[in-house]
């Protein structure tokens, strides 16, 4: 195992109701933006949920942080923040509204232009205002995480920032509160949450025997739940088994002392900013052709996923591989996700100007050991054609 | 799955050499106790390795906690940081140092009379003083938890209290550090932390999707792990492994949202309070026992935890109860720890002793229904006989 450093304050608030427990989470005083995204948040009845729990509170809201946020919306709330002298920031939403609210955070106290933050990956954030999150869409993890991808419209560009200040002080996770997603939204959770355990676990082996269980775990767990939530939309269990796989499949824990390769997320992001496809639909292309390409490199984690989660066991090493990426690619695929460029019209040209925004945006050297190069990074698009 | 609320502050600083990392921890106005328990922690050079990180801080020491930490020893660690004003408590040992330094942390400043810190199982604790820790012996999870088993003396009581004041601000796992424990306290990790699994997992199903999976995956690794660990105990990789799964095992994380059963530990204290037999030897007489006589209420789990840990899955149902419970009886045996009460020369008369000690403690209805009555803790012992 590797050395490694945990930390994560996030407290959990889990279950049925417990959006009516913000209110013990918040100081008196406390002057609240409450921020979301679309019109769903009103209809859902979330919002008006929030509303209650909040109570006398002074509190004021911030709609219309879109999916992939973007600093220009952003940077609006920013300035209502500091005009009106709030102090605490309630991201009421999915992914979008969670990593934009904590793009908010840090941008607020700082005092040179903010998308330094995100160029500096973070670093430059030296504090950040407290915030809290009540999850409506379980996916990124952005719950419990200190990460956050924030997307400029007005160059295209797509970067993540990540600060220890930015964990959300407590996140409410209401199950019942997922119930009203539109079941594709749902199944694209399904999709990120296993990217995002594959790529703390599909390496090579350090013999991290609880990380690689509980990746094990996870993904076995998704497995599960896809084709059932699709089949039973309403089964509280299985929303409530989602919602807590999605938040620990990017919580830091499966990761902490464990080689990572991000490399689909680093291409998905270009197609996403590219060619605006959800950003878990870009994960379930890239990633099957990322096993394809990379599989030498993660040939002794290939086998084990085989055996540990889809319990292949039979035949050569080499079929257990075809087998088990077949596997992979079917999941998604049953899940109603595309698999294949194809399936966007994304073609040969397509591949050469998202490599070249690799080339621009610095990724040239991906994957647990560097060496997803330019050439290995088109050749993966090549196999997802 | 059951609603619930999962927080957890504790830094973990992880691997070889990260006790140089003790510094950046500390402000440098802090006043340090360290506390540790006997001679060990000198031996072995961790304390040596310990000051040299405080460097130039100020810094006290208090030796001689003992296995089991007595309130009247910690309660002179208590006189010696009041009257010296020491402000940051620094655990370097075991559970029982972990844990007597918690009942420090919350004793000093605590107007009344500190042993009602454990009568009120924790709530009447107000405040506590920073701690952190610096763990030599991997077992009972103290490091990332807020937990504290204490026993005093003049009564025989062996109480637990529970304060999230009393989290260590950060704790340091070097699993070098465990190289030099003899053999007999290794193992005694890894079934205390076998115990702590199975007290939030042997249960009924509530369909905990990830605590079970991450329950079994804990489970799985110490069955791996025991045994390996006594053949090449120089082994850095299985050091770790135990390191970090006897933390991941009680830090709060598999039992969120899902019941437990504290019955083992409960009837194991009393025990330890009586015949001064290790904390995990006791689990492993009780454990079973708990199995046999609860089989029909733990009927679905037993189940489950056949196939998925120990792969039983032919023959009917009660066959794969029983192969089970016999299996767990001689992971414990073939680890050299025996399971049954008369190893230890513990008869009829002292069951008698030990159900009047629980009813002494008002331990009369534990297990995940409430149902262990004495009669049915009597029961248990009997079946440990």
């Amino acid at each position: 195992m590797q050395n490694f450093e945990f930390y994560n304050p996030t407290r959990v608030l889990f279950g049925k109701g417990m959006i009516a427990r913000l209110d013990e989470q918040l100081s008196p005083e406390a002057r609240v933006l409450v921020l979301y995204g679309g019109s769903s948040a009103e209809r859902s009845g979330t919002l008006n949920e929030v509303r209650a729990a909040l109570g006398n509170r002074t509190f004021r809201e911030f709609g219309g942080i879109e999916a992939n946020p973007t600093y220009e919306t952003l940077m609006k709330a920013v300035a209502m923040v500091r005009a009106e002298n709030l102090d605490f920031l309630l991201a009421v939403g999915g992914g979008s509204v969670m990593d934009g609210t904590k793009f908010v955070a840090a941008a607020v106290p700082y005092e040179g232009e903010p998308w330094d933050i995100l160029v500096s990956k973070g670093e430059a954030a030296k504090t950040a205002l407290p915030l809290g999150t009540v999850v409506t869409l379980p996916a990124t993890g952005s719950e419990m995480n200190c990460l956050s991808v924030i997307s400029r419209q007005s160059t295209g560009d797509k970067l993540l920032f990540s600060n220890p200040l930015v964990y959300p002080r407590f996140s409410v996770l209401d199950p019942m509160r997922t119930m009203s997603l539109p079941m594709k939204q749902v199944i694209n959770g399904v999709v990120d949450s296993f990217v995002h355990v594959m790529e703390q676990y599909m390496t090579y082996p350090v013999d991290g025997m609880a990380q690689d269980r509980f990746s094990e775990g996870l993904l076995s767990s998704l497995v599960e739940i896809g084709p059932r939530i699709i089949a039973t939309p309403d089964d509280y269990d299985l929303r409530s088994n989602l919602m807590w796989v999605a938040t620990l499949a990017l919580n830091g824990l499966i990761g902490a002392g464990v080689p990572h390769d991000w490399t689909t997320h680093m291409i998905g992001h270009e197609i996403t900013a590219k060619y605006h496809i959800d950003h878990a639909r870009t994960l379930a292309m890239v990633f099957p052709a990322l096993l394809k390409v990379r599989r030498a490199e993660k040939r002794a984690k290939l086998l084990q996923y085989a055996a540990r989660v889809w319990n292949l066991t039979e035949g050569t090493e080499d079929e257990r591989i075809d087998a088990v990426i077949r596997k992979t690619e079917e999941f998604f695929e049953n899940l109603g996700v595309p698999t294949r460029l194809s399936a966007y019209d994304i073609g040969a040209e397509g591949i050469n100007d998202l490599v070249r925004q690799l080339e621009d945006h610095g990724m040239t050297h991906l994957g647990e050991n560097g060496d997803v190069t330019l050439d290995v990074s088109r050749r993966i698009l090549e196999a997802a054609a």
